[in-house]
């Protein structure tokens, strides 16, 4: 019998997706949440970049394949459950890096303050010259 | 007309749910990753403590209820496309803060190392003697 992979302990969900976070490494910021499939989790540890899947265009999403940005994966971490990822990575291709396609650092700039949501980071590059 | 809601502006999934991530506001570590409903969002905001949705028992889930390991919320993020929340908490209870139903510090306890995913993380305190 072949060995059990380790994409098999993964529980992914009725879509066969699973959530993936991604941290940065050195300042510890929450920078994204995305999903990955498996050809997704298994592309991201094979090429120490992060390829999501994205559930919009419903295919691969090699993260940065437009703008620029790419994530270089350094620790992969799973949950006690086997149903979440942790990435710990680099964002390139700006500095402070730009994970969100609304050219902020972080996709949780949006702050609850007096029942409202409020922007509260922000924009590092102008999103249009980001997605040319 | 009354005023939009701030639970309005979430993007509930078919499930009326939204991926929540927990991050030790100190540290920076990401703790967990669980689910809120609309009721369990507001009552995270109402209460200043996290609580979620367990999609497992069908019911709001008082997080620390049983365990006593209650995470005080000090800030609530909301993302680009408004479908995850971000949480900065404190995780109460013990010390270094439990958030895991294993007795360790965060759930991303299992790293890939050579193709398998191996625990990295001590367990601070046996779950049996948690879960009385």
């Amino acid at each position: 019998m072949p060995r059990m992979n380790w994409l098999d302990d993964v529980k992914w969900d009725a879509q066969g997706l699973v959530p993936v976070i991604a941290q940065e490494q050195v300042t510890g910021d929450v920078l994204m949440l995305a999903w990955m499939n498996r050809e997704a989790l298994q592309k991201t540890a094979e090429l120490g970049r992060a390829v999501y899947f994205s559930r919009s265009r419903n295919r691969l999403w090699f993260k940065g394949e437009e703008s620029g940005h790419v994530q270089t994966v350094h620790d992969m971490r799973l949950d006690c459950d086997n149903d979440v990822v942790l990435l710990k990575v680099t964002q390139l291709g700006h500095e402070p890096g730009i994970a969100c396609h609304t050219g902020r650092h972080s996709c949780f700039h949006q702050r609850l303050d007096k029942d409202q949501w409020q922007s509260v980071e922000p924009v590092l590059k102008d999103p249009e010259s980001i997605y040319k």
